[in-house]
């Protein structure tokens, strides 16, 4: 059986690992060291391939600075395009909750590169002589300038993906509002009956509300383009060639599509997290509004009999296993429940920066984990949304208008005309009495039928 | 004008103070140092008081110990008790919000109980020859241990008129429980029509859930009464004599009433802040209920018109500043923030508790700021809900009960006779036909009148 | 190909489904209607478990008091039983994230039960005719009740394991300090030099801090056995027969081997999330105290030649993939991020708790979600910390006992023989100096040599 | 005693007010209704002079467009320019936290209005035939829009002060830096030595991070400069002449000198508390970033024997009541507890939002709240630190260099010469025995000891 196994070993000693496997002895260290969330980095392609762009820069910056030779650079380089198209993400296996600032995600890319460089080149995997995990592989580089720059990359890459599910949300909240421009309505502060307005005034203040936010993701994720790539371990650029950061962020624009820049101040760039902070405090932004527009959409739905019955939400399944025929919000529900775990995630985030030391913040693994998961779930929760629920909300007319007709609220419109006082008091006699407000103020006399039709018209 | 001044003295340097001044020079430099939140110590007077009992036990178990004459010992108590009998709060001045662990808290403590006891003792303030604020008042004491002992002194305090509150309002649910006993109503699931019950029913719950609370109160203070006084700097005991922990926490005991006592591990003790977490967690649960509670309660009264309207909360100022008449539900709402700030003082407790370092916590001001005053503002608020709102609250029986004739909701009592699928269709229909649930499942031939009748009799 | 699929209907509709598939049609919608999270409830097979202990209770509770023959009872008993071993987890695949309250959880157990319960009998899956998801395996039982007890046993099953987890850590510290206990250092406050201590101490703290609350976690999950099982829909026991409750919380109690009781206020436990609110704080107040540990190992295993420096924690994987030779505290930082996680879902179940409404909390689901993966990221954080960090820590005993030997903490030991203001001239002079406290003190002419000797001896 | 009196009357009855009080019935009521906080409007003058603006501003739209006549709009113009002068604070008494959405407080300033213009018009307060709280001073405004445009430029007007607090640290960060810039020393990760860097860099690295913060706030206050003045109840601009939005925002800007503008979306601006959530998130971001500073500088002067002792704070208050001579880093750590606040706070901030509900969020009071409170600790805490701890920091010199020439740091320059395997033999061989780096690879046979001083010169 030990045909089966190759040897490899580092500064703790030797270990077994079966002859073809694509990691090598730092990823297997890791995957024992770090049993804890039961989510591997292949959890979050994104992430993976955001590595791949990485070192693949790295290489083309080694190879245009003459300190990684031609045929190595190639063969990296061709390795990473299988890589960033997905052939391989299998083979990253590190639980994402790790220890070390990244240094295992950043082992087992180049682990993994190493070997499918050498199955390439023709020779066995664990044959590091002939292609290093770091001295080739991870030239000129540092965990802890290449796992930041991998995070940032792998959010921005989200990002248009997000904007557009934003927009697709908003665009339907948008067709409902047209369709729902002429159902009147009473307004509501406060939970109690306010002033008249239109169903469809209700739902474009929600397009509106969620449309702002497309441009500050867009605008944010600037914030996330700035990379210390070529810091390398503490941002003085140690065990770099001359040139090698600006080579390496030049390099990384072109293989990612990404307008990436050099921060200016890379001894800074590589400790702080303050662009992770205000990232996920945008995603937090983001899911306090979708929370607030799905309660409404559940008050405004609330009955069928013994609630506000505005709007129906679609059927999408059966809402109850004891009570037959009643149809529940079931799509509000899981998107509150969402923004729920994207603001607790927005919390492990801020604790997470907050605990950085000195030249380097060393749990950034966890703040990658929320960030990507608190995008993932608001994605899937935008476009659950709209696809199950808002597109198919239709008005309940009768109620909404017959609602309003019943109202007090009309005791606002006489306040110009008759005084606070005055209208209080027509709104106070009118509900004990119930009677309306038009009646009620012409018979206490504070003007004629006509004069109260005309203040009411408004 | 220099004779109205004395000159005091420290490691730092000499300083002048109004000769009278009755804090000394550490407090005034504190006083300079932290300009942060405005609110001084002597805005939480109970804790003053916890000082008080502090500084006279220590002084006691001195005494016995042989460690401070008795002069000086009684003077020290006398001192102490018209502290604790609130006459000297506004010497407290340094801000609740510190750093230096509470030691400019300790010291101003000490300094106010030297300079008033050179008063007593007919000798000028600042004469520390006679009276020293460390080698007497602090004798055999740190500020490690002193602040934290005084700040679970001042917690656990409260814990009776807290109880109190919270009694109080679960009575005063309780009470329109039984009055409510008899409104049958429709309960309701996801905001959806569900199946009968009664106001009272409702009420009673909120009764239940608040009482709960009281034991789990009262139960948990009891973490707080274990105390490191005695421990000193870091809980080895230096610079006590033997048997001084014992000694104080017995005196402390008398002293204040309240049944402390000696921690068993005093390393650990004096750096450990999980009775804070712990006991703002119930803060926080706490805050949680009342939360949800009042949220019912502005479901319930909302409307008048259009929205669930079963019952009324009294009127306790006018609404709205534009539309006359109106009436909100301001105390439900004040509550309500009142939960969203004791929840974020909750995280600020947590963030401060998580960074204590190695043998101390130096974050403990920012944690009894935050306890203290999330205990203030539920006590406040439990009894403005009380006596404001829940007293005075009246069920509309009208609607409570109209609604439920109209509703869907007989469907599940038939769901045992006719199975689940033929009742769901019999609330389908009725709901579309806008017809009534007994009428349709005769109609559909599940059952006849008088079988129906007496399925939904229960 | 239509042959291998069978038809299934709701009241929404028709659906196909393969012939042989375990769930039904309410499961399928479900599916469809949640791809938020990506984790299925089969992530968390002790939920899957307890939801079966639910069911069988519920079948042996109808039994005995006549609404379910005896035919149907034991098959699905039989179910369930496999269903409790872990026989079909695959089976249940909806979302953790998921609206509805947890419908569609306890839909896809009925519709699974019921399936694998005709296959038992010799029949086809989806033949509801013969035993019914609703009217046979949900019978007397209601989504309202279902789910929340399952949730309270999933959470309280674990909690043996968890206990373990926390003892394997805290005996491990123990052991530690034992081996430690005469090794003398440095205490410190605020990070500044304090008075001496020993490793032991220190380490004997952290034993202590986790021990204390292995028996919290044990009282407190006291309140999760509290069950509205029998309360059904909002806790007035609709549609269950005389006596239910009372039996189906027994038959619990027997299935599971938990004590669980039935609730007192059926109503009040329908909706109340208090016990997870606790429960969680719990869980922080754990994580709180995990991080802080692990902050101090960081700390105190800091340098090795610029830093602490006092102990060495074990090497689990070379720490850099650029700078050869380090070793970095992976396993800490991993736990330390387990606890920021930890801290966020705690902020989670806070939110989720307080929007519950009326008769029901919806947001279980996120809940629990939240409870048991914090529950086993801290098992895994404490079993990792405890086998591949804290066992094999070693002491630098040189450092340690150097560096008291340099410190300047010993002018406090000073205090009560020359008073505090000498000897902070003494520890002044000292630092500047760069003299030792004892020839300080006997130049500054405080005292002679014995005597300081003698004073130091303490 | 009764001619000292004058009655008021609401639509609730009728209550007796001191005959001169400023205030009038509405801002009475208030008062008994919400004991909570203890923090009376008039602690935030900030927000007094916003309200005087728009009060302002409201009454010249209202002469403009012809609905207030020009006496009363002069008069009202005048009493509002001595409240933005600070002249009537203390007539501001309703409790910052409060129910009503903020209508007590809209009350409060309309009734002290209309009273002091009252005296004025040589009539006396409660004389509202004359000048009615709202048919006059309120006009064509609801407390909906007043409110929260009050809300957002006494937050906006903060932010000047707030940037120059932010750009004083950051200079004096930076005058550190340069003071520093030839102090080599090692750099850390993970609290382990890592690669050499300078003192200056890592202070130069605590002005960029801060001083990136002074654009965003300034920024971000632009979200906030959209404002809703003129949407009265909910955004539909009921009980407003035509034009009177614009009009009042025009003088709005005049009035106040901020560069406001009317939203687009009146009713989406009636509810949206996103601009809050954002805001307070970049005080989070601020925060976060304050205290992991100040854990850096916590950190660098530790000691000042047994730490890493590389930079001393200066002192500033003596450190401890039991231990002479200890000095503290008071300074930061009472940063670190603000930062702990504002992160609190936030969290508030983000439930109250959550917390809207239709067409209004009536938790805007706790918002505001906090959002001034967070500004103004955060303000202080600043110029704390600078003033009174970044200035005043020295370096300890000769341990930022002797530690670096005894690290094994160097190691790292050894990679790109005989490879990353080899230069970690070189460091582990080096710690076990004690050597230095540069020794050990001479030993080991690696290199001459020329090539491995020219590979270390770098």
């Amino acid at each position: 059986m030990h045909h089966d196994l190759r040897r490899e070993e580092d500064s703790l000693g030797q270990m077994s690992l079966p002859r073809t496997c694509l990691w090598g002895i730092h990823t297997e260290r890791a995957i024992a060291n770090f049993p804890i969330s039961g989510l591997p980095l292949s959890h979050f392609p994104e992430f993976i391939r955001a590595l791949g762009w990485v070192k693949k820069a790295a290489a083309r910056a080694n190879l245009r600075l003459g300190v990684l030779d031609a045929g190595k650079a190639r063969v990296i380089e061709e390795v990473c395009d299988d890589i960033i198209a997905g052939r391989w993400h299998e083979a990253f296996r590190v639980d994402m909750i790790q220890g070390g600032a990244g240094t295992s995600t950043n082992m087992n890319a180049n682990e993994v590169i190493a070997n499918l460089a050498l199955l390439k080149m023709g020779h066995s995997p664990g044959d590091y002589g002939r292609m290093h995990p770091n001295d080739d592989v991870n030239r000129s580089q540092s965990t802890n300038d290449v796992y930041p720059t991998a995070m940032r990359l792998a959010i921005v890459a989200q990002c248009e993906g997000f904007g557009a599910a934003q927009r697709r949300l908003a665009d339907t909240f948008a067709e409902r509002a047209a369709a729902f421009a002429h159902v009147r309505k009473i307004g509501r502060t406060q939970l109690q009956d306010a002033v008249p307005m239109t169903l469809g005034q209700e739902f474009a203040g929600f397009a509106t509300t969620i449309r702002e936010d497309v441009e500050i993701i867009a605008r944010l994720s600037g914030l996330l383009l700035e990379v210390n790539l070529g810091g390398t371990a503490i941002g003085t650029r140690v065990n770099t060639p001359d040139g090698y950061a600006e080579a390496a962020v030049e390099e990384l624009a072109r293989v990612s599509g990404l307008p990436v820049k050099l921060a200016t101040d890379l001894i800074e760039a590589s400790s702080d997290c303050g662009a992770y902070v205000t990232f996920s405090g945008v995603l937090k932004r983001i899911a306090v509004k979708l929370s607030k527009i799905c309660n409404d959409l559940r008050l405004l739905s609330s009955g069928p009999r013994s609630g506000f019955n505005e709007i129906r939400l679609p059927a999408v399944q059966a809402g109850s296993s004891i009570m037959p025929g009643k149809v529940n919000p079931v799509i509000p529900e899981v998107v509150n429940q969402v923004a729920f775990q994207v603001i607790g995630n927005d919390l492990t985030v801020t604790m997470a920066a907050e605990a950085g030391q000195l030249q380097l913040n060393a749990f950034e693994p966890v703040i990658v984990l929320n960030l990507l998961q608190s995008m993932r779930i608001l994605m899937q929760a935008m476009d659950t949304l709209a696809k199950r629920c808002v597109r198919g909300i239709e008005a309940n007319v009768a109620q909404c208008e017959g609602a309003l007709e019943n109202s007090l609220v009309m005791a606002t419109m006489l306040v110009p005309h008759i005084g606070y006082a005055r209208a209080a008091s027509v709104a106070k006699t009118a509900l004990s009495e119930g009677s309306t407000v038009a009646e009620t103020a012409v018979r206490l006399g504070y003007a004629t039928a006509d004069e109260v039709a005309a203040m009411l018209a408004g």
